[in-house]
């Protein structure tokens, strides 16, 4: 990597970014020099859009390699499909994926799945972030680390250990299928899968791990010794850990150094130049908070149906400490050189669909039986599912706060941060008979602001500075409503950049910086950031009035919590 | 009347009941023998059916004099049409109202709005129960009765002085129009007013004041000296309300008496006999509820938009006792000879139809914007609006309690009894994503069931005996999630009696006491009353569920108490 940036003209150097979200996958490419778009190409995974290998019911959710693999081939023919130019320009490429989304591999790396005696076994598949069939297994690594006498693995993760992540999946897909176990050499992260085989990294011992996802999922720190939990901590959980451990190596990669060279195959399968370097992968939130413009003091989030809140701050010259109830904190997690702290609400845009499904519940359980042609029905159930939010929202955004007198708590899918607590509930206090459909779901609104606005206080609590919000994702992009509503519940300005592919526009800048045509992440973002197309101030008449109900959503909280 | 039962045959005696609801007045001939019923007949009141003189946003709520007098010839001559025979044989009528819904009459007992000057002024006409304009003049009567150093004349009536009342009723109107005021001999409830004219009494000195609508909404007891609060109490709130107490007398008469005989002008005008006992009028919800079997040990519960919850209980040796926290109790005001005591939930099926309502929204407000024609529009909102609750209730049936993880608050419309307070608002905790319309709606339901209980359980706890329920009213009959979960929760049996008309009934068997035809009102009920057409028994196997989750309501309660 060059210390410092080269001269060069716009359309001389391009960069790629792949981005693997939970249902597709996109890639960009975009010019190093300018940060414009040069195109976009986008797939659904086809055996996962078909359903296949997950079991909804019982929150099991796996994902196929070959989907990787297709889709991988797909976005970026297509996308360099009539550019034949710019795509010989291209001088790196960085991938993100979802994440903690582990899989077993054998000993030459290859996901189990991908042979042929484990091609229909989900056992041997990747176990997707969302994936919840770990709960017990996430368990008995947060007792173990309580209680086994030596060091809290846990204490840079929030102090509770998830299901949805690495060390719970591989206890539960060895626990789930011994042939599996057996076959199983290493666990791999998706974003570290991707890199070794565009690199053409065999050997599991040998493949790059992301800081990102091994910091943040598989309890890596540098204060660890060998970086992981110890083999005498291990041993405790399954004495077979102690083997996937060795693989792992000692140390981890951030994103901005290259995991190897493209192959020769890739590049020729691909289309691109043969040699050009693959960046270490990370998750999809870290990459889009760095396309958001997260530095210290700028909190990004990525809002969806849950959010991921990420933010950087300087590594303190009297050492790390842990941030208390927050999810995780990892040096060069997000930015090289700082640490990347993660929060987040478990669920965000899923609260408002939530109310959506209660509307809608008579279009779906009462139009079918009456006695009207089916396709009138049709027509009304898809006219009115589509144009009931923004009724909604634009009916909402005409009352004042104080007009619902309610209360609400966001808390309908556990609450994540801060202080993880999965059995916690939602609920709405100060229903009367003038409750409407829309003072309610203000209500809501209001209560996924005061959430964020909890986390934002518990990392000030903390010693983490955070001066302005820049908002990405679905949300932050469609609703106006929340967005003002979050802006005057934290009394801060929320930016949303122009941009709706923030993430893969993050990868897109790691690729960059990889390549050597940016010193440093700050660099890049500092060019090809995009604009911000819209802020959010908040309305000093309003900030008072959420003042005091966000008392009351703490009040409410504190009586929830005796309840779970 | 005779101290002992005639000999009598079918089709010989008959008894005329009057019952005036909030929207129509309905009469019906019952065979004195028999208890079968002859004939009903029913009108909506014209005015109030147009809206007049009533300003909802206000909750001013007022009714013509002339809409009862209306309804009165209409139903009557309507029953009577082709029934000449029975009509010669009517012993004797009886009328219940709504209450307290007083009136300014002048000298001759004529309501003011009866005459030209006053025909279209709201401050001279009735003021209907749900009129909630006098919410200031409440509190100073509480006020005052608290503080004022002498009895608190409030401490048979729960100890808080309703809006819905008669002496802030008197304030109101006095406050809104001095002119009626000024004219205003007299206030008189609908109830006694209809006696009034019937009978021919036209001085307000000697109308014969129902002891049920005194008793439980104007202060009187016969234990305070001169029946009404006394003057030094009065001058307090207005010097004029003196006046008006000096017309009121000294005693009440309780509905198994005559207030008069029928005048020969309006037996000619109802085609009835001249000369027949009109009995002392009542509030619908107490001749209801012995229409519905009350004794002592029955609750019987008036199940509509909220309850009226009526119990009798004998007179303690000791001397009378305040139930702390239920509305009202008065010797004779349900059953001669023994303590009335009434209560009641602010909200019942109002609860379920906030539900509705807030379920229609999308049919109310995003249908309109689709592109689809008005026919169709309108099939489609009325069909949903038809059939929601039904489907809503079947759904709701086939789930166990525990299965909803909800807890609600029923106190949509504040709280009447135990602990009037209407200040309280409705809850729901333990919201998730999976919470979905019908749990929502099965847990308000329970929610109810649960205020129910909160009543009977205060009885109980203050000495008064509940072994069984009745429950009469619209949702009694209609809906068997509600009526099974209130067995389940209660732990008793529920009774629906096989009678749509029990006010009515009730009303016909104060009739039939006044005219002699029994001896007392337990001897007609014996007789007269319908056969149980339904019996919701407690599951055994719910009712420790619903101990349990009785528990979480009232730990919700207490929560919810704090925020008031």
């Amino acid at each position: 990597m060059s210390s410092e940036q080269k001269a060069r003209l716009p359309g001389e150097d391009y960069v790629l970014g792949l981005d693997y979200g939970s249902d597709s996958a996109r890639a960009v490419l975009i010019d190093a020099l300018t940060g414009e778009t040069a195109g976009v190409s986008v797939r659904n995974y086809p055996r996962w859009t078909r359903g296949l290998y997950c079991d909804p019911a019982a929150n099991r959710f796996r994902q196929h390699p070959q989907d990787y693999i297709d889709v991988l081939e797909e976005t970026v023919r297509e996308l360099l499909a009539g550019r034949e130019a710019p795509a010989k320009k291209v001088r790196g490429i960085a991938i993100d994926t979802t994440g903690s989304t582990p899989c077993a591999v054998d000993g030459e790396g290859t996901p189990l799945a991908l042979k042929e005696e484990f091609a229909e076994n989900p056992a041997a598949m990747f176990v997707l972030w969302k994936d919840h069939t770990a709960v017990a297994e996430a368990e008995k690594i947060t007792r173990t680390a309580k209680t086994w006498g030596g060091t809290d693995y846990t204490c840079y993760e929030g102090g509770v250990y998830s299901a949805e992540w690495f060390w719970a999946k591989i206890l539960r897909v060895m626990a789930e299928d011994p042939a599996v176990a057996a076959a199983a050499s290493s666990f791999v992260e998706h974003c570290d899968w991707m890199t070794a085989f565009l690199t053409g990294v065999t050997d599991p011992n040998h493949i790059k791990r992301s800081r990102c996802a091994m910091g943040h999922k598989a309890m890596f720190h540098r204060s660890f010794e060998g970086g992981y939990p110890s083999r005498d901590f291990l041993r405790l959980l399954d004495p077979r850990l102690i083997g996937i451990r060795e693989t792992l190596g000692t140390e981890t990669y951030t994103s901005d150094t290259s995991a190897g060279p493209l192959t020769g195959e890739w590049a020729r399968r691909l289309g691109l130049p043969p040699g050009i370097p693959v960046a270490v992968g990370a998750y999809d939130a870290h990459m889009g908070a760095v396309g958001g413009g997260v530095k210290a003091g700028v909190l990004v989030q990525v809002m969806g149906t849950s959010t991921c809140d990420m933010i950087v701050g300087p590594i303190p010259e009297a050492g790390e400490v842990p941030v208390r109830g927050i999810c995780g904190q990892v040096e060069g997690s997000v930015v090289p050189g700082m640490i990347g702290y993660e929060a987040g609400q478990s669920s965000f845009g899923d609260v408002y669909a939530w109310f959506k499904n209660i509307l809608m519940w008579p279009l779906e359980q009462v139009l079918p039986v009456l006695d009207l042609g089916e396709d009138v029905k049709r027509q009304v159930a898809e006219g009115i599912s589509r144009k009931l939010i923004p009724v909604l929202e634009g009916a909402a955004e005409k009352l004042d706060p104080r007009q619902t007198g309610l209360t609400a708590l966001d808390w309908l899918n556990g609450r994540r941060t801060p202080d993880a607590n999965q059995l916690l509930k939602g609920a709405v206090t100060g229903l009367n008979l003038g409750t409407d459909a829309v003072r309610f779901y203000r209500a809501l609104v209001e209560a996924t602001a005061f959430g964020a606005r909890a986390i934002v206080e518990r990392f000030r609590e903390q010693g983490v500075t955070i001066d302005e919000i820049v908002g990405i994702g679905g949300v932050a992009r469609k609703s106006s409503l929340v967005m003002q509503t979050l802006a005057d519940v934290l009394n801060m300005p929320i930016k949303v950049p122009a941009n709706d592919q923030s993430v893969a526009l993050g990868a897109a800048m790691f690729a960059a910086v990889a390549a050597g045509l940016y010193p440093d992440i700050p660099a890049a973002q500092a060019v090809l950031c995009p604009p911000i197309e819209k802020i959010y101030r908040p309305r000093p008449d309003q900030v008072p009035v959420y003042n005091s109900l966000y008392k009351l959503y703490q009040n409410l909280g504190a009586f929830a919590e005796t309840l779970a």
